[in-house]
């Protein structure tokens, strides 16, 4: 089934937003075995857009379209497409009703601006928005399925599942099945990965191995392809497995988990509980923790030592130390998890020191340069890294290095 | 002149990364005067590209492609595009030369795999590429100027800049100047905008005002249209003048200025010395504060602070008062940020405590209660706030306001 995209408005046409709808329109379809071959954006332009849909309509099996649908005035994909389809534009009962209710459930009134948003080409069939005002629709043109959705990405991203797809899934019946896994691996480089996992997937396997990176972490995706569900799943299944053994603890997440969801998740099933003293990184850790809803059951306090001053008072780091060693070292990170666990009773301290940059570098410690520490009662280790990048890349991946650290030592231990 | 754009490339086609290619160039054009009506994206499939160079041939005055210009062998857009208009692939000495040179440069050698960057079609011209080793190259097609640029942003961008742009105006010399200015509002709604600067421009006149929500922020975009600069600057200056004077203070910053980077340049102004308390915000203005390099000059210390024994044990707050008022309270945040600015000495304490959710809501505060206090040796004061939105929302939109409320604060003291 040859497929297209068409993104409608000016902000995309424009330059003025990044349209991250066809994408994520493009994505969904690959993971159950349908390609997009085309995408094309226009403006909210009567001339353009009805040019668009008779050029798609010749070129294409099936089209959907986002953007458009809104109340106010330069919405005109459904006049548009009405226009282009040699159709009229008729009020849809259901259209004006999910209107009606939707507005009046969060106490407004419906308004004639809103009410033209129930004008929908005629000979056409109803698309739900369960979250919006926007209903979709989709009709048959020249041999072409056309399917318009609302622009508003959360708005299209559940229609997309919950009406796009079992829709394609119908009119393409025979389309082979596709699995897909995504493992996160952070610590690997992408050529290292490459030569691991060659030999994964034999000649004429219907499993495909890909590697996305996703600063700092690296998406390996294992997408198999299947004449039914059986099939495909138990290819993806046996490269999964043998994936899983090569790489072992360079696997932090699978599909939709996070570095910081995993943490979390082992924070709770542990039961211990976590404080952060936190320099170069300057909170960004903490907020990576507190991101996550419940955080609160393990993790006790934060500080942002920034200055000497405050690592010295607030963490009983000694002037000695810090004047001997410099604030950028293994004995000042050291100091700071081993004080901040005093402080606050927690059974693990992580801390983070270091040169972020642009300025504060040396030759001896140059921008990059950063130590993290892990504390618990009986034990305190730090580690040296040098990371490039900017300022930004460099606090992210810091971060990233904190929490991984956390996750393998939460892996290892049940009590500290 | 009708201008299109063209991405080539399966990870856009297939969705596995967002186009920010196409978006780039569109509002580059679009401050220069020239819309882009037409954006086609297709995947490394020959026939694919050859089709839309075709297709955009007959529709078009100019078209800008990006993407496909790399040595592997998925790479073909430079055959595409010679089969696509009956050229021939040649080997082009000045991209070949500066291939070598660029490679040597860095102690690499020149392989096949980039010789085949050097085969551009027969009768075309090349683009320089100062940061890559894929030159561009452009050619007329059926009366329309095609050019083809590789698909690495930072690649891409410079050679929009240093290349296409003098191109694009020299083939349309007649082309409106636009001058753009963006001022950054936040606080005030997209509604009560719209009422407010309903005045600045009359009718005919040749300055647009354009709304965009960024969460939680509103760009208003003043966008100036003229024969020549002169005149394109005094039509922008004095809506400009006028827009400032109405929205005055909700005006946090202009261009590329940001919330973080305006509360930065204030405390290095004024030098006045901060430090945080935060609860619900997890660290979050912390790492927002320490986002901007030079950050150490003013930023003595952070303390989150997410437990109540934390509270009382770190910033002294009251067993009492937690217990009288709860932790979410303007008690609470007042004494959260008189501890710490205690506690650290610096002239200015900001504390920030509320109900991130999805939990721990009630009737009395529900989620999105928020509580921020600002304190300096004389002064302190809470505010109370309800925002709506999810967990990541709620923390975003509490950092902007706590940081609104610190640049609004510099604004009008020079010393606490």
């Amino acid at each position: 089934m040859k497929i297209a995209t068409l993104s409608i408005g000016d902000e995309v046409a424009f330059g003025e937003i990044v349209d991250t709808n066809a994408p994520f329109i493009a994505s969904r379809l690959y993971d159950i075995g349908l390609k997009v071959s085309q995408h094309l954006a226009v403006g909210d332009v009567e001339g353009d857009i009805i040019e668009a849909i008779r050029t798609l309509a010749a070129t294409s099996e099936a089209v959907i379209a986002t953007g458009g649908l809104g109340p106010t005035i330069d919405d005109i994909t459904a006049r548009a497409a009405a226009k282009a389809t040699d159709r009229r534009l008729i009020l849809n009962e259901t259209a004006l009703l999910h209107l009606k209710e939707f507005l009046t459930k969060r106490g407004r009134n419906i308004d004639p601006a809103n009410e033209k948003q129930a004008l929908l080409p005629s000979k056409s069939s109803l698309i739900p928005n369960p979250t919006g005002t926007a209903c979709g629709f989709h009709f048959q043109f020249n041999g072409c399925s056309f399917i318009f959705l609302p622009g508003v990405p959360k708005e299209m991203a559940r229609m997309v599942e919950e009406s796009v797809i079992p829709l394609l899934r119908e009119r393409n019946p025979k389309g082979k099945i596709i699995r897909v896994k995504v493992l996160k691996v952070f610590g690997v480089s992408e050529a290292k990965l490459d030569t691991l996992l060659a030999g994964v997937t034999g000649p004429g396997s219907p499993v495909t191995v890909a590697f996305q990176v996703d600063f700092p972490q690296i998406l390996v995706k294992l997408r198999a392809e299947g004449d039914n569900e059986t099939h495909a799943r138990a290819a993806l299944d046996a490269v999964y497995r043998k994936s899983r053994e090569i790489l072992h603890r360079h696997i932090f997440a699978e599909d939709n988990e996070t570095m910081d969801s995993v943490v979390a998740a082992l924070f709770n099933e542990k039961g211990l509980t976590l404080s952060l003293a936190e320099s170069c990184s300057g909170g960004l850790v903490a907020k990576r923790i507190t991101d996550i809803p419940g955080s609160s059951a393990y993790f006790l306090e934060g500080a942002v030592t920034y200055s000497n001053a405050a690592k010295m008072r607030r963490l009983g780091v000694s002037p000695q130390i810090l004047d001997e060693k410099g604030a950028v070292s293994s004995e000042v990170v050291m100091a700071m998890a081993r004080g901040m666990r005093k402080l606050s009773g927690s059974d693990i301290a992580l801390a983070v020191t270091g040169v972020a940059g642009p300025d504060g570098g040396t030759t001896e410690k140059p921008v990059g340069t950063v130590f993290i520490a892990l504390a618990t009662h009986s034990f305190c280790q730090a580690k040296k890294y040098r990371f490039s990048g900017n300022r930004a890349e460099i606090r992210t991946i810091t971060s990233f290095m904190a929490l991984d650290w956390l996750r393998r030592y939460l892996l290892t231990h049940n009590t500290c």
